[in-house]
């Protein structure tokens, strides 16, 4: 595979469209996926010139078929942004100048031709750095507590839940006095959380993790989980915690389980080896994928417009983004600087700043 | 664990209660695993007398935390089963005499005190055997067409196809014209499908599975599956099958798969081993699990109503049961066909006569 930075013309906006110079655009996991997902990441190599960095990478046989629709196309990269409107098309004069915060794709970018829709406004101070992330994370955790109360679950459970992600998604439950039960993987992790305010952190290396799981669910009432993690056992193992809960509160035993439902939705593909399900949960539950975009797209306006002005109203408490590194767009075709990226550390974000 | 027939008092039928004599119940994949679903099958071991027989097994140690809700306690068996109306509580004396079709538990008895909306009143001249099966797999193979409705599908998939509620599913949806995909696991069970006129058939043990699946999947239009097996890879499977034919129409590639919803329920355990899903299915997608009785909860009377009336109706047709065995209440204690009964092979069925 060959990341490139091409050189485009600028597009001239139409009616209604706005002309975006872009200023910064984060580097999430679903960026990575497309960008360098199924790269073997042992084959990096840079090529092309100064101007025109190219970035190669080797892409495993075995899996080509699965990206049949993929070979042979060039394909833009970045979710979501910030910048400042330069042009507009007609209806939209009053945008010039003004800063946004974008969703779409393409914002690798130096321009972006932008619907209004598709933009927030920034308040007036606000720096590209505040702005850049303001929909994938912040709009997804706000998802998920619409997803939590239209399904008629009352708690949740997230995980991982150091991300930058989960650390919204405390400060969101607790505002809204929301049971969350927050795995992690370490103790520093658990410090970190219960530093935002966080009341059940689980960490998943402890030994007693299973233990700690079950008591945290029966102390929330969660019955309804968010794991980006995906591979292996982690949604397994949220299941069976919850369906022990579930059947503390039965009279009699049933091999079919309790009738309890218990949801997990997978959000993510941080493993992306298989999902194992020891089903010992019974015959009521359901696991799913979760997906921002088709969730927005069967949101009520009315429920999508709340969730945006929140993330306006929060941009630097609540929805506060905070990167390890900034990085140009040459750069992230540096192969010793996306080896970093890549890794995907808890903690560890990249901003890229045309 | 140990299985014992017990003496137990004949109750009297109080006001709107029948008394039937159980004159058959089938011997289901769903009671199996409470009969001796966790019994290492080589402990197999004869007790008792000649009228009171014991049937004892070993529990594997590792197993033994997941029952912790059934140990030290005695459950009657049998979902199902027919048999004669021979006393009646108030308001309902018109039905002595009569012969019924009847869910519950405890049908492996000599008598079973009911409620009236737990019976299917048989037409005249019905043997015990005709009505002994007339409520799992008819109501769950019309269950699943209602599903498949009340969810916007087209068509299904379902395996193992050649089950006795695989092959009414089969019969029903030919009638109804459903399009529907048989996953068999040999080639005489395709021979027997096509027989009672199955369109898609596709032989799991044949190299060309997965294609085969595929080209069934795309000339039904197949979303939604109901697989029984529940274990190992089948869920996954039929979901990249589905994911494979939605990208077909897909005019460009996403990373988070098409945003068409595939939906797979394991309503069976006939493989105890973990459910492994190898995600290359996209975010839009389900797994859950089916349970008649949750579906029937959940299901409007009226829905309710018309499945009882069709169950009835087609009786020794579209629900005919096929057994290649008839044993007593104390041969069902016996090591030797115990063992039989417990292999589940597709397309052998256990009749007990008390």
């Amino acid at each position: 595979m060959r990341i490139t930075l091409d050189t485009v013309e600028v597009p001239e906006p139409g009616e209604g469209e706005l002309l975006v110079q872009v200023e910064a655009a984060p580097v999430n996991p679903s960026d990575l996926g497309l960008l360098l997902g199924p790269a073997d990441m042992d084959t990096l190599k840079a090529g092309g010139t100064d101007g025109a960095p190219v970035l190669t990478a080797q892409v495993p046989e075995k899996i080509l078929p699965a990206l049949s629709g993929r070979i042979g196309k060039s394909m833009p990269v970045g979710n979501e942004g910030a910048g400042v409107v330069i042009a507009a098309g007609a209806g939209q004069e009053e945008m010039v100048g003004k800063r946004v915060a974008m969703i779409g794709r393409a914002m690798y970018a130096d321009f972006r031709l932008m619907r209004p829709e598709s933009c927030i406004v920034l308040p007036e101070g606000a720096s590209p750095a505040d702005g850049a992330a303001l929909f994938v994370n912040p709009l997804t955790a706000l998802g998920f507590v619409e997803t939590m109360k239209a399904e008629g679950h009352k708690a949740m459970v997230h995980v991982p839940a150091a991300s930058n992600l989960g650390q919204m998604l405390v400060k969101i439950c607790q505002a809204d006095g929301i049971g969350l039960v927050n795995i992690v993987r370490s103790e520093e992790q658990v410090d970190l959380l219960r530093g935002l305010g966080a009341r059940h952190v689980v960490n998943s290396s402890a030994d007693s993790f299973r233990a700690d799981l079950t008591e945290a669910i029966a102390a929330t009432g969660a019955t309804l989980a968010f794991d980006a993690i995906g591979g292996g056992e982690t949604t397994s193992t949220i299941l069976n915690a919850m369906e022990a809960v579930a059947a503390r509160d039965m009279d009699e035993y049933s091999r079919y389980g309790s009738d309890v439902p218990k949801q997990v939705y997978i959000y993510g593909s941080l493993s992306t080896e298989p999902t194992v399900l020891r089903r010992g949960f019974g015959f009521t539950w359901n696991v799913g994928g979760w997906l921002l975009f088709n969730f927005l797209r069967g949101a009520e306006p009315a429920v999508a417009q709340r969730m945006r002005e929140r993330v306006a109203a929060e941009m630097t408490t609540t929805f506060a983004s905070h990167y390890t590194a900034t990085i140009s767009l040459e750069e992230a075709l540096s192969p010793q600087i996306a080896a970093a990226y890549q890794k995907k550390a808890t903690g560890e974000k990249y901003l890229i700043r045309p």
